[in-house]
Parts: structure tokens; sequence; C-alpha cells
């Protein structure tokens, strides 16, 4: 959590609601982490959730690293797995980190 | 979870870690999600998290309502208490968003 970096930058926020059915999830989402780290323009994760809801961003440099991933993402198959097993509802989005600030509390 | 509205609108992404303290936590949050709801320009909230650590996102008309809504939560001290006491990190992103789409499964 609390990656930082520069903005301008790319956030893809996708939001969803899980279904009962947990069969290789978390190997495909492990998998999806591995892979997206792996692409150009890749800045960082962070995701939390409590195995029902999940809220997962991924930060990109601009909009053509996106792309590409989301071109990679396709051929994994992983989406439309998504939408048949695992997900009840999911929203993506796209958007522009204008601004940024973080805290971090003092080491004791 | 899943709300939609038309693009563009903002997002202001909020990830933390939290510390063991949780005293007043849950009232608090509940409380600035109420408040937020009744400020101008809000458009909704979504939050997940397992209680160590959280992505809360409130999505806003403009940067105008987010700043109006920075300057209610100053007054409600709520911020300034989160430092003191239930973030060991966070980090606040201000974001446009530009585009979205959403998945919902068919009811069976």
């Amino acid at each position: 959590m609390s990656e930082k970096f520069s903005p301008p930058y790319y956030a893809v926020i996708f939001t969803n609601e899980r279904t009962e059915n947990t069969e290789g999830y978390a190997e495909t989402a492990d998998h999806m982490v591995a892979l997206a780290a792996q692409q150009p323009g890749y800045l960082g994760f962070e995701s939390a959730g409590d195995g029902k809801s999940t809220i997962s961003i991924s930060y990109w440099r601009d909009l053509d690293s996106i792309k590409a991933w989301k071109e990679v993402s396709d051929h994994a198959t992983a989406q439309a797995m998504g939408r048949k097993k695992w997900y009840k509802s999911y929203t993506t989005r796209i958007a522009l980190v204008e601004r940024d600030y973080s805290f971090e509390a003092e080491q004791v």
C-alpha cells in the first residue's frame, strides 16, 4: 500500500462484488498481478477487500501502457473467466491522477 | 459498490494501513461518509478492506466540490484524529475519471 509516484499518472480502478465461486480465483489474481508488473509503464498495484467485495487499483505511466496491458490480459482470458465465474458485478474506471499526498506515522 | 456516473468526474482515492487502535474509528468513518453525502457535488462512495488496510473512494462532480469537502472534514478534525490514532500510513490521490465501464451478471 501507499505506493508513491509523481503525478500525473494513470490509475485503473477495478471495484467488484464476488460470487461464491472461488475456484482458481486467487491463482489467477496472483498471476495477473505478476504479469502486470512485467508490462512497460507499470507503476504499482494496491488491493483491499474482504473476499466479498474488492477494490484493486493498478497504476500506469500513460494510456498507451493501459491499452497494451488490456490486450495482454484479454489474451490471458482472465477477464472472460471473471465474467463467467467470479464476479457478480464490477466497474473499471480509467482515471488520471492529478495530485497525491501521503502520511507516514513516525516510527516509535 | 459499482456506482455508475457519467465521466468525466473526480475520484478521491484514499488508501491506508491501520494501527491497532480502533477506538472511535467506525463511528467517525460512518459519520464522515454521511457528512460527505450531504455535500454539493457528491456522487458516491465505495470502500473495501479487511480492517488492516482499506481503500476508500469518494466520487465528486468537480475539484471545487472536493475542495469544499476537504474544508468541512478539516473542521470535523477527523483527519487530525486519523493521523494521531488510526493510521500507520495513508495516501490520498485526486484523479479525473475519464472513462468507465461496468458488468453485471445476469440474474438467474
